[in-house]
């Protein structure tokens, strides 16, 4: 591991927060920051903003122009080496004549990790690799994922009442959140890929399911502009073909994806309960639509099937300050166990109010099959 | 209202400090801290301790000694104007010739409020009321409310998996929040005058409902010495007489008291549902039994009565992160609601992890009858 300056450390942290300004519009390509330095001066810095346009070190490297010369470049990730709809940034920081790269994380595709890095010290370029790595890894966790497994970040959005009900007996449920929760909601959907959900859920709702730019928090409207706002693809579950076109699921802009056994923009077989294959959906979303990153908000049924399957990274779950009774619709529905050992666990990553709502962040941990 | 100094603020701050020192011990009495000065040095200070024990100011009086005369005493709450097992402290302040008296909040107690004030300005000492009175309230939540009200202060509390389940369809629920949890209810009884179940509680699980020393969370602990530990008394509804001496509720210290309608330490009516009132039940534990602040711990049943006849001050609900599925045992069972506006609301006061769990803190909201 190689020893960083407490410079090299603010650095890589201004290259960390810089790539964060692209979470609403980067999908599907990662978060990417870059700093670029003379001596004790900044003389680039940058950060990708939109999938087809500049890398961060091409917008770091236009900044610094002639300064890059002998200049130190932070990354937030590798630089890449292939010829995509941009010429690679290893090759531009090369002809740039910069001097030193320090790189927070490799690139995380297997098929590509280290390539870059390469590039560079071939050319003579002093290259470092792990600085504040863990911040790296956290800006892209979908992202990351998808290169290393093929399979996208699922996170399950549910919302009950404090005592676990989604909807009283008779299936009553406006509102059990408040609005700070259904914002909070909006920026997730913001930052997502796809959203899934059911035909069942969308048409109970006549749900659209789409980023109302007028509905995010106003912190995130402060650094998303309406302009740039980017919406994620819808993919609705129509095992039975019932989505129609006076949906308004369809008069909003985005794609959608609609998924069924056959004559579907996603073909799946399936499964042993006459159900979609859920992980062979979720495979061909990462794999045919560079989905990474998948917000999931459906009702009971998926959500259980989701969660047995153990599809789901991370639980998003609201709780409203109300109770309404066991009599009402549970969360996960039933789930017939009879022993303690067979409950499922979660572990809380994250816990705090938005409004008057709590919500709670948590991992599965997974099972030995 | 009168003007303070930051000296003084400094000083209720300290005395307010000093009153919590208390706050495991004092019961049925109230935290009540004392601080006197000269000039800007602190000559003397003191909390009440023990019931039937001197009062804040008695300690801080003997502490300051001949330089309490033309002394500032800080006081947390208006010194008592009666004899009791105690002369009064008003009498001990204007003997020890105190110049000045700053009382963070009145006594609540509506036929006594204002007479300590009264004694000490009639013997000539400067008397200023009013000085962070919020935190002196929030002091002594369950004393004040029985000196106002003549009802205890209930802390109802419950625990279930996220998904709201208590225990799965087969009863069994061993352990579902964690031992740091557990630790937690072991403090939140500790601080509580009474105790509160029922017969089917007891029997279920042989519970001794006590404080246990050993299992206190150790920051607890450190400040509470194992041969202070005061115990609550347990109060059981026992309208059937159930209880048996063979339970470990008898094998410990502390008093049980048992509930019912006829030959029982608390005999109260019956309510339309042919269950033991409880409202007359709390009424009695305040007026006969001194209780300030009952601790509940039972099943769904007594949950949702208290909450249906708004009994409740406090709910304090333990979420463990596990999903038990909707066919298990719900929080407060069916309530038959069919419209959203006969939910309970309820206001979050506050939310954090104990442990792996959630613990959190919630105000039901009062409805008009």
């Amino acid at each position: 591991m190689p020893t960083f300056t407490s410079f090299d450390y603010q650095m890589m942290s201004r290259a960390i927060k810089l790539a964060q300004r692209g979470r609403f519009t980067t999908a599907p390509n990662p978060n990417v920051g870059c700093v670029i330095t003379q001596g004790e001066s900044i003389v680039g810095e940058g950060f990708h903003f939109r999938a087809g346009e500049p890398h961060a070190e091409v917008h770091a490297l236009r900044m610094a122009g002639e300064k890059s010369v002998g200049a130190t470049a932070y990354v937030t990730l590798e630089p890449c080496s292939h010829y995509g709809r941009t010429p690679p940034c290893a090759e531009g920081l090369i002809k740039a004549g910069v001097a030193r790269v320090v790189c927070a994380m490799q690139d995380p595709n297997p098929q590509v990790s280290g390539r870059g890095i390469q590039m560079l010290r071939d050319a003579g370029i002093d290259v470092q690799v792990g600085l504040l790595e863990a911040d790296a890894l956290a800006l892209n966790p979908a992202f990351i994922k998808r290169m290393k497994t093929g399979m996208p970040f699922v996170q399950l959005k549910m919302a009950a009442s404090l005592d676990g009900q989604t909807a009283l007996a008779n299936g009553r449920s406006q509102w059990i959140t408040s609005k700070q929760a259904r914002q909070d909601v909006q920026a997730y959907r913001a930052k997502a890929g796809a959203v899934l959900s059911t035909s069942q859920t969308v048409l109970a709702d006549n749900a659209s399911l789409s980023v109302r730019w007028a509905e995010l928090p106003t912190g995130v409207q402060a650094e998303y502009l309406q302009e740039e706002l980017r919406q994620p693809i819808r993919v609705i579950l129509d095992r039975q073909h019932q989505l129609h076109g006076d949906l308004k699921l369809y008069a909003h802009d985005g794609a959608v994806l609609r998924v069924a056994g056959e004559q579907a923009d996603v073909c799946v077989a399936l499964d042993e309960h006459e159900q979609l294959n859920l992980a062979e959906t979720l495979a061909d979303l990462a794999k045919h639509h560079n989905i990474n990153h998948i917000w999931v908000e459906a009702g009971a049924t998926l959500a259980k099937s989701l969660l047995e399957q153990q599809l789901v990274d991370e639980l998003i779950l609201y709780l409203a300050p109300k109770i309404m009774g066991s009599d009402g619709r549970g969360l996960f529905g039933a789930l017939g166990l009879t022993d303690m050992q067979q409950v499922l666990n979660l572990n809380i990553q994250d816990c705090r109010m938005v409004g008057p709502d709590i919500r709670v962040v948590a991992t599965p941990e997974l099972k030995d099959e």
